[in-house]
């Protein structure tokens, strides 16, 4: 059973799971390639620092360019043996491939979805994870002190094969998008309403006995209590990428999704200055009507 | 058979209307509030100028008061035979209401969906009607001489009864929200990728023999000819209220709507100078993850 | 402050309230015309059997007709600064309407939105409220023994004048909507992909920690783990109305509501033994490209 | 200027391509692997018939692996100052990937989008292309015998670069996705309303006149002609792949398509034998409300 593992990428998340593991007991040897938060010098430095009869390096970085570099480097540093974890937000089919390479020199790969945020320090993180059943065992006690209290199902699963993992959680992200557009669309028709003299109100009265109540509502209304009209905020919405995997996986599996895909491009709208789309509906309602167009501004 | 109507309401609609009616034969007695375009000098005296044994008015007001008042005031001016036709767009449960208060003083009462915008007078107008047969028979030379040339039955219908002309006007405009969305997006999307170099005549390019031909993409090419980029034009779309209808009465019969809906919602969308359910989100993002945010200006 | 109530409808919610108010020490007078269930022979026992001075009493039937009826027989039986309570999903135009009736006889009107299903007896039932500051002050013992445990504005909301209480409670439904088809999709992507082999698993690994747990999420891993294919259940779903007025109210309030109608929708589309549009579609495709249909079966 | 060309694949579209040819005026040799439409017996006798000083082959077989293999065949088969033109449905970023491995053989690639389908025989093809200018100009003469009568640019457009054809294309066949989309869910709303006793006939008024004519209109007239109610064919509609592109297109620039995807999720959920998403929506009706399921047939 692994009880001390490498951590490179010590950002906001990759700080705050090197600070919970080792309150759950688990030695952490971390790198970033900032010195202050960095124990060690380097990548190489890390690999050196952990036990010898296995060892095991948790990554936490950027997904794309940067995953892929490290994982690249952690190919030539570990051998026979050793397990690589990704735990950033990597595509599936990245894992897929990657694992396929480091089998070649014996490595194992485990991809594990890490959900919770900036609360998981305190909460514990959500754990989705994907690759040999083997691998998994030996890596429980770094999952244990990952996931939060409770019953262990009902914050890990090993929910398949390498990829499985960030599958999951990429479908979580997209169910994520759905549940938020759900609430926010509730919000603007409260608020719509002149007879609702209370929305922050009549959201927090969710909270407790209700079919909606949930984290992201209590969320919901922790923001309108801090910011009762979302005055200080602006309606631009950004994409981590993950709601998009997830339309177009379901487009490869021929799976309806009307609920996520409308909260996606919701989002593409909110960033667009002007929609060159809704330019060409008032060209042609002017063409064939007549109709009053507003000149741009 | 009718050859002398009256014609209420001599709007961009109604002043073309009576022109082509004219140029097809019919004698057309116009009244309008407006002196310098109106033929008589009120409604009493519109109706005392018609042909006694059946008098027949057209009423083309704006919907809702103003043709409620303009029928309202037939109401007691006609009599036993008579009948009024109400061209304007009034929703179909205000005729099956109007044609049953007039039957009550021998009044016929034909609703009649008219299409063709300000392209009418010169190509024909599209027209749906409903009412009694009897009616309808006795009113063909007037939509004759309005309905384009060719085949009668490809520009004109009687669709069923009281009510059926406007709900049949009101599905034919649910449609045209989708189809103009779905030129609209996939304008945009040609728009946004950097291969194609000549969007104007790609969009020219499917006048002729393609699947997507139409009337409204020969009326996108001829709005991108006149301003190849939309750059006068703002991205901001009314909605003149047949579309909500149309939604509304999907729902009363349990009929989904996805497209219909979906171009509806657009439009709302595009008039929101910011958008309360994308600040939501946004205001969520920032509470679970720490997203940046951008604040509000 | 009211300590003895009268409750009309002692149906599956009804009786639940009855009890969970008597637990909380209200007195409560039950009819219902199932003489077996109910403390009374009539309406008018009811009325009969509450103190004098202010007599409060709870409808809790089916909306529409039924709720209808009741109210209007209580206008007859009740007065001057008595009130009504409207606990079932009445349309909330309706709510405003029937208040201003009793008004004319000085009898007052809050209506209620109550959440919590089946469910509620044990956990209490999310309430929202709709009408005078004077009439829900002195119902607050009544609302405290429904509400759930905890602060009070977490289970109970005083949302604004007469109506809001049901507007509330249609928003929240209409949300629901929205979340419960979030969810599905996420269900049918894990269930359409192989590399997942426990979808149960991973749903129920959501439980804690991550961004998507909630209570609905509790329930569809509670429905996995009964049966974990959803074998036994036809994809047949039905809706009791208040989905509709949400986006018939968004409609009206020119509110884009993308998510909630496409959750509607589906449901629409679920319970079709065929989709006329779908045929619409496959016939034109038949017509255009001689493309392959599937002959009706 | 090119006036002898290859034809390879010669199906429901080749066959007819190469009969329009010959009509106007180019000599074609077709070549397919079933003798008995095949000019010649092979791919390489069908380039030995061509003239030496430019040989131009035009791909017309399926999508994916029978046009990945032509084209490589092609490439050994040809060489300085050849062209192949891919007139199939090729996805764009083959078409890039391809044109740059002839290019490095001096082989030229022109990529064509085609649409028409089983009409482009009388009617003429709409035609989009990209590629160099060069090519496009010499292959003019080929172009003007495939595309409709009337303005060249009607018909056909050089949209730009390799790739920018079928890109165009796809666009197209999206668009067509949700204009049919529309058609079908007005058409289906029209037969669920009893006071529109005359479907049929409503839709043929739309020919002439109206804002939504079109061609798709004139096929739906013509589908309802042959038959009424759409009895004989089933609600299962199949999609060709590229609306999916469109959507995985629209997904990697960041536009909102909202009509074009909701058309393609319909065209999904129509195959679906039964619905796992509303499976678990019932389910979670049951569960928090006690709603009553179907049991699954």
């Amino acid at each position: 059973m692994v009880s001390h593992i490498g951590l490179v990428g010590l950002g906001k998340m990759g700080n705050n799971m090197r600070e919970r593991l080792r309150r759950g007991g688990i030695e952490v040897t971390g790198y970033d390639p900032r010195p202050e938060v960095s124990d060690v010098a380097s990548l190489a430095d890390l690999v050196a620092a952990l036990p010898a009869d296995r060892r095991v390096v948790w990554v936490m970085v950027p997904a794309g360019d940067p995953t892929r570099g490290v994982v690249q480097e952690l190919g030539t540093l570990l051998g026979e043996g050793d397990v690589v974890v990704e735990g950033g937000n990597s595509h599936y089919p990245e894992d897929q491939a990657r694992a396929a390479e480091l089998a070649e020199r014996g490595i194992g790969y485990v991809d594990v979805g890490v959900s919770g945020g900036v609360w998981g320090l305190e909460n514990g993180y959500g754990l989705m994870c994907g690759g040999d059943a083997g691998h998994v065992r030996t890596l429980m006690p770094v999952f244990d002190a990952l996931r939060p209290e409770g019953p262990r199902e009902e914050g890990f699963v090993h929910a398949g094969e390498v990829g499985a993992g960030h599958f999951a959680k990429m479908v979580h992200n997209g169910i994520e998008y759905g549940l938020m557009q759900a609430y926010a669309e509730g919000y603007e028709l409260l608020e719509a309403k002149d007879i609702v003299t209370d929305v922050h109100g009549t959201m927090k009265a969710w909270m407790r006995g209700t079919v909606v109540r949930s984290w992201l509502l209590d969320l919901m209304v922790k923001a309108l209590e801090e910011d009762p009209a979302l005055a200080a905020i602006d309606d631009w919405v950004d994409d981590s990428g993950e709601g998009r995997w997830t339309v177009d996986e379901a487009i490869d599996n021929a799976v309806p999704l009307p609920v996520i895909s409308a909260a996606l491009f919701a989002r593409f709208a909110s960033r667009q200055d002007e929609s060159p789309a809704m330019k060409a509906v008032a060209a042609l309602r002017q063409q064939f009507g007549g109709h009053a167009v507003k000149p741009a501004q």
